[in-house]
């Protein structure tokens, strides 16, 4: 008799927090700068897109943030999220490994990010918010977001990269199905757009004029605010739910993990995992690696620069000390849109510099290799994001094989890939490209970086 | 505080058998027939097709039948599937009705599919057999038995219908990734189809010459097998594990239904759930309605008749009485693909003639309609089939608004609608017809049924 594969917590377990790593840590990051003063924002530079207790909650130094209940009521919908045991996946590579995964594809967009939609959605509607503006790549942030809209009356207003607006139309109609509208970017709708029309009438976009679009229409509407996906403070609190749950989930059956996987982009789904592990490890009551997961073609973490630089391509944002590939770098056209990013989240990249966790970059063949595998065993379908997570978390399983270690190995599988078969259709057809970033391409990458 | 959104149970908690309802019902379904002799078929009549394992359960007439190990090993990885209170649906329509719906979609094929596909290829590989074929429209049948198959180390080869092969490709690269083989239908790989191809070299395939195809290859190696994902007794005796694990579900929330709905095509989504509810009805410890919806342009139990007819097109299968619509006939192309079958399954078309349930028919525009307002509430795309219970359930939570009537409403979301995108975009751009079947239409379908 196995022990079960899905361990649960019931709605009242939910944590009712979520956790700010920051005061835990030894020394706090360092400040976001203006622009123009390069000095530290305050709360005005940022009132103009952002809802004050949202703004709070990206400087605050409160270790616990509490959960509201008119989001405690969304959360849950999917909430507490199931975490599995991956016993048909650990007998298939025959490892004495114990791997477990923490499953946030149950929610409604499918991946993680209504953990931080919904409460986005809810502060500004509080704060008398009518409308929110956002941009989204392959479509997950926008599809959360658009849901989370609905669940508190807001119009939700999203700026798709042209490129994927066209060859996804699944995710076009999702955002639509809940409620929210979508434009394809470059758009007529903004100064922004038209410029780049202008000079580029078939400019398949990119996140960088989308964000610009957003902010655009967001900055000179008053009832209009922008929502953020990743990178911020505030979206890595929110995400910690996921961890907080998956400590309460390993304590049920009496498991401690030894390594800690997760794959990051900008990375809150990363951060939402690991933040709370790593303060049990910070008071000394478990010791896990905390491995971070990129992809070759946009190793922020591993062969990017820690340094003061944009949030956005065309430079609109504050400055943010992060390890960073310059903001004008536009990384290979890989399958996990939502790992393409030129910089990680600034306080993972302090947690980085601090030594408390470590990084490694997985091409994507690799990757989809473990997707199929775990699809295979396990009957869900990963999203390619998280088949990073995956491939490593398989490569440390078969470590264990060598050494018989039986090490406890924890991951995210933050979101399925229905909307990602045709990349799959594509590796099983043996039509996939490998990508990874040459030292040279990194060095022309991090040239352009605003000197601060 | 409201009570959870979420009614879970653990795995120790699963349902050890699944529930014939033929030893309970107060006369026996009549026989299906030998199409040459006229007379009941005999084991050896079905044994060059199906293992005698399923063979035995489809003439069984105990009450339970014990769920192998191997097979609660796979369940396991998504089963007990939940049953959800939908709080914000109700708040949303205004209703007193308390609705609850359980959901497959968390299955590896995202349908209660996989619940017979499991056994199906369980059984199959412990009698020796290598290769299983079937046919599938859609493609939800034929993921979950390509996953199911990948389970046991049985190769799985599926012919899908053409012209769902050339619209719905993620669903071929979802087969392709859980290891299946998939052929489009008509193909030159068999006699039925190589003949079908030579007079109409473009023919869009039907899921009548899919079923020949399968039948071919499985009928002439001895290492190869046929399955069906419907209509037969012992696909809806597997898919009773939905309806065991509701009744479990109910009882911890203190709840009894009074109104049971569920959407129909070969019946298994339905009978699975309702089975278990007309034992404890007949055995008087409760007595809900139990209501089928189906289409209104596939209306077999509200308007075809109840007559011996073949189950696929060609005439190739037994003769199974069955409420019908002649099986020649073709349904018009509504986007609900598992609710376009000519007839109803045997079991069913019994119980509703015993006059135990009742049904009702639907247009898809009001279903979709209803899809879309759960989407928003409830934060679960549901797949075209299952609009069809919604939008029932949703009259009846509207009617006892009306009424202050505080009925317990019981549903069956089978399956979610992530592959189905493109339905939901033609719906929200307006671009959907309505079919309905004019009696004209039933008079001609029905008026070629086999003389019995």
């Amino acid at each position: 008799m196995t022990s079960d594969s899905k361990i649960l917590l019931s709605e009242s377990e939910m944590p009712r927090n979520w956790y700010n790593l920051v005061p835990d840590l030894p020394s706090p990051p360092p400040p976001v700068l203006h622009p123009g003063t390069l000095q530290p924002v305050g709360p005005d530079d940022l009132a103009p897109l952002f809802p004050m207790a949202l703004i709070e909650q990206e400087v605050t130094t409160e270790r616990y943030v509490p959960i509201p209940e008119e989001v405690l009521d969304v959360y849950r919908l999917w909430r507490p999220s199931p975490l599995y045991r991956a016993h048909r996946l650990e007998k298939a590579l025959g490892t004495p490994a114990k791997i477990y995964y923490k499953y946030e594809g149950v929610s409604p967009a499918g991946s993680h990010k209504p953990n931080t939609a919904v409460p986005q959605a809810f502060y500004n509607a509080a704060a008398g918010i009518r409308r929110l503006t956002t941009e989204t790549g392959a479509g997950q942030w926008g599809t959360a977001l658009a849901f989370a809209g609905a669940q508190y009356g807001l119009d939700v207003e999203i700026w798709q990269v042209r490129a994927s607006y066209d060859q996804k139309p699944y995710r076009k109609i999702m955002i639509e199905t809940f409620g929210g509208t979508i434009h394809p970017s470059p758009s007529n709708l903004t100064d922004a757009g038209r410029k780049i029309l202008a000079e580029h009438p078939d400019s398949p976009g990119s996140l960088g004029i989308a964000i610009s679009e957003a902010v655009e229409v967001a900055a000179q509407h008053a009832d209009t605010n922008y929502a953020l996906g990743s990178v911020l403070n505030h979206v890595l609190l929110h995400q910690t739910i996921i961890g907080e749950e998956a400590l309460l989930q390993l304590a049920k059956v009496g498991a401690t993990p030894d390594v800690i996987v997760g794959c990051t982009g900008g990375g809150s789904n990363f951060g939402g995992l690991a933040f709370p592990f790593l303060r049990e490890k910070l008071a000394g009551t478990m010791n896990p690696t905390i491995r971070a997961v990129e992809p070759a073609s946009c190793p922020s973490l591993t062969k990017g620069v820690y340094a003061y630089d944009f949030g956005d391509t065309a430079g609109m944002t504050p400055l943010m000390k992060m390890h960073t590939l310059g903001h004008d770098f536009i990384p290979d056209p890989i399958h996990a849109g939502g790992l393409r990013y030129h910089g990680m989240s600034p306080l993972i990249s302090h947690v980085y510099e601090l030594g408390l966790m470590e990084a490694v970059a997985k091409t994507q063949k690799e990757c989809f290799e473990a997707g199929v595998t775990f699809a295979r065993t396990e009957g869900i379908i990963p999203a390619p994001e998280p088949t990073h997570a995956l491939a490593a978390c398989i490569e440390e399983a078969l470590r264990c094989k060598e050494t018989g270690e039986e090490k406890v190995i924890l991951t995210a599988l933050c979101g399925h890939g229905h909307l990602d078969l045709p990349a799959y259709g594509r590796f099983l057809a043996g039509d996939m490209e490998d990508h990874a970033l040459s030292e040279e391409a990194v060095a022309t990458a991090i040239a352009g970086l605003p000197r601060v």
